[in-house]
């Protein structure tokens, strides 16, 4: 089983997110057991103070060393697993990809460190984190949102969290394309018609179609994935005609 | 006052994320109002139907177009105010930036639709669809924590909601670079000290330093930044220093 701890000031964020859906049905197959902290309760003044002024001046706060340094000690000694990869959620971090989510997966025991609005006294990066992670080029408010996202992303990989239908869906990405587009009934919704090839029965002709149209939405909208990814000799041709009449 | 609703059949994985920080902050300042709705309650067949097979077979289910359709046109005829951003969580969009937020934070009305573990039936994306965006290049089981990422950036941005220290570090983003380590109080944490120069009480000799170590960060993290950085000639020169350091 892995364990995740977090570790936030805003513990109650993370109700909604891990108490529905998968991430609820991981826990309650035993695949994963979370524990959200409060790193306020590890503050060693009477105040429960986790954040200070930066030295050398200037806006903001900066959460201080000690409630993080003793928090995540307590939590590496009750777990007693491996080494835990300490996390830290900050737009300076790695870009998170899924090649990381399937590096983390396979860990025992993660622990989440946010911060919300402040800085991050760069004691703790140096002397008890193992990643840095950033979800993307953007600006949050805290590190929670970002925490979820790695979490839901792992959490899905773990053995037996997802039904073989979920996984198979899950396998259509290490295909290194986007997906094709999905049709459900009705076959004609207000006058918006299906594809004639996808009520033929014609299953060459599907898979063709699919295909085809996984290859040019991935030339369109993101043609950086082609270079990395697996062609047949099949879809190369394919891609050469999309490149042709692209041009 | 933005309106944000938020189409998901997970309504409540949304209660503890809005319901605390900044976003909560920025409801109760008027700045936006958020109204997250479960569109099984617009399935016009009996039992409420969300998804359906995929015509031309395969695993997976797929999101009908009615109950989306029909929640759209809805929630655009109740807001009357200019067009809305319908926005489509999905591995398949552009991928979020920063720019992006900003962009969305001019809007009136955003709609945001959150698939779960399902593809969306074509004629969504065709027809009602203005924006498809993905948070990152990585797997999750649905778009509602994707949808919670948009709307904390964008939220974030509106007039009033952010306290003036706040918004002075989010500015600290604008220059392109990453940020330069913080340190806070006690200069001696169990023997890791703090820079000297953060001590000095020298305002030229700290700030030079901390633009020298954001400009090290970002050559080492994220070199990709610098080119689009604007940088002054005396920043030219560090960098140039530090690349010679580096080689």
């Amino acid at each position: 089983m892995m364990n995740i701890d977090v570790l936030s000031i805003f513990p109650e964020m993370f109700e909604g997110v891990l108490g529905h859906s998968i991430l609820k049905k991981a826990s309650e197959k035993g695949a994963v057991q979370y524990n959200i902290i409060n790193f306020r309760e590890f503050a060693n003044d009477k105040h429960q103070t986790v954040d200070d002024y930066p030295y050398g001046g200037g806006a903001g706060m900066v959460l201080k060393p000690q409630p993080i340094f003793d928090a995540v000690t307590y939590l590496t000694e009750q777990a007693k697993s491996t080494p835990p990869r300490v996390i830290l959620m900050c737009p300076q971090g790695e870009r998170y990809t899924q090649k990381k989510a399937e590096q983390l997966a396979q860990e025992e025991h993660l622990i989440f460190i946010c911060g919300h609005y402040e800085g991050y006294d760069e004691r703790i990066r140096e002397h008890i984190i193992t990643d840095e992670i950033s979800i993307g080029d953007y600006v949050l408010t805290g590190g929670e949102l970002g925490a979820m996202v790695v979490i839901d992303s792992v959490v899905r990989l773990l053995p037996g969290v997802l039904g073989s239908e979920q996984s198979h869906l899950q396998d259509s990405f290490s295909t290194g394309l986007l997906e094709h587009p999905h049709y459900t009934r009705p076959a004609d919704f207000r006058g918006m018609k299906v594809p004639e090839v996808l009520v033929s029965g014609n299953h060459k002709l599907i898979e063709d179609w699919r295909m085809k149209e996984s290859m040019r939405r991935t030339l369109n909208r993101r043609p950086d994935l082609l270079e990395n990814a697996n062609l047949t000799d099949q879809q190369k041709k394919w891609l050469d005609k999309l490149i042709n009449v692209n041009e």
